[in-house]
């Protein structure tokens, strides 16, 4: 059972002009490690807490060190402040170690009902989440990943074969998330959605953890209430890097996340 | 016939620690405004100019303000040197005016012959250069586009239907783009590739430019000499926003750059 609330383990404490307290969870992590979208959507809550402009549109994030669990300031410096938009620099360190960097272009989500035009997506799926499987806190080369034991991902049960039969070689996990306490996504939790499944190179080879070196997400619709759908694939891997992809869908289909990362990746 | 070469519109010059001057060219502009990806590259040559990570591995960009033509002033902040990857921030001003800024994780590309792994890509076609018709520089809707006179972009005889029969609705273009005077590409000069094509949405709707928020490029492989391939896709259309994704690869069909970009558009 859950002790932590998303919005718990993301609360950010302003402590003076662009300047921030939070506390990274323990039980937010993968071997000890923190999740890179976890960090993500701290520094999201952080880079919108003025409320001006109160949705992240587009975060790229780059990773320079992982903190360890425990306290955090949070450093936000607005780039510019327009109309409709605003920019801005955030960067989480600890003790004197700057450990992640991220741009933010920052706005309000409008209340459109649908998109206007939708095309060259993959097939979002039609899985039963009450079919899914669900992901343990233990990958299956034995490393703990203790915030497994707080979100709940359910993989549809053709994703899951990498852990039973070994990989199918597709790159590709599909399933559903869900926040602890059934709490409701908002623009700054799709920030850690684009990033909360297993490697979808876990479905090409049993490997180590893959360390995210770079994570772009662009928030594209208020979700409605309820767990995610997530389409999690790989494309590339390429000279110890690979690309993933991930699309995120709210409980009416709408598409609401895009995510997309280079991460480092060591094959057997 | 070209006056500029890509080497000499991105020039930058060294005038203290941190601190580079650069001219950016009139000719490399869209209705006077100059191109996202060239303002990129000449973020990425300042950003790789110290030679420990000559290569952008991953860059972000958000783009604060368009600058006009002229002198600009790049300011590069190494954020984190380590052994086989550096991060580090650069801005593009003007006056004193922040235009574009960017996060860059930078490093040394390997030579791998080939990628380990590929998968879940779109089909990148086998469409013949020589078949290709270029993009004039003039949009449908009247803009000029004086870069095109610089670079040579051939658009496959499909994906010009936008402009002689109107958009087929597949918001996607094909085809191969080469650098003035057969400039070779460099992993700097493929930051301005994934963002050289006409926007992918000219095949959904007759707009205006398409400007871009926000761009994210991760080079993958050195491309060999020769024009690249590109495939430029449209998405999500979805409250004034779209994003594109953009495919490049050399003409060993190598995939050697992918970009994703979020871009304002306004629909008649």
């Amino acid at each position: 059972m859950s002790t932590t609330t998303f919005a718990e383990v993301t609360a950010v404490t302003p402590e003076a002009p662009g300047r921030f307290t939070a506390t990274v969870s323990p039980a937010w992590t993968i071997g000890g490690k923190p999740n890179g979208g976890y960090l993500l959507a701290l520094l999201g809550r952080a880079a919108t807490a003025d409320a001006t402009h109160p949705d992240p549109l587009a975060a790229s994030a780059h990773y320079l060190a992982s903190p360890d669990p425990g306290p955090v300031t949070i450093e936000v410096e607005p780039l510019r402040d327009g109309r409709a938009i605003g920019h801005v620099r955030a960067r989480l360190r600890q003790g004197d170690r700057t450990c992640v960097e991220a741009l933010f272009t920052t706005g309000r989500l409008g209340d459109t009902p649908a998109p206007s035009w939708e095309g060259n997506q993959p097939d979002p799926g039609t899985s039963d989440l009450t079919a899914g499987i669900r992901v343990p806190a233990m990958t299956p080369s034995g490393i703990p990943v203790a915030i497994m034991d707080e979100v709940d991902i359910r993989l549809d049960p053709d994703s899951t074969r990498f852990a039973t039969d070994g990989p199918t070689g597709r790159g590709e996990l599909r399933g559903w998330l869900t926040l602890p306490d059934q709490e409701h996504f908002d623009p700054q939790s799709l920030l850690y959605a684009v990033d909360a499944f297993p490697p979808a190179t876990f479905d090409i080879a049993p490997t180590g953890w893959v360390p995210t070196l770079e994570l772009t997400v662009h928030v594209r619709a208020r979700p409605a209430p309820g767990p995610v759908r997530v389409l999690h694939r790989a494309h590339l891997i390429d000279d110890g890097w690979v690309d993933e992809s991930c699309h995120v869908r709210d409980v009416t289909g709408r598409l609401v996340a895009h995510g997309t990362q280079l991460a480092g990746i060591r094959l057997p």
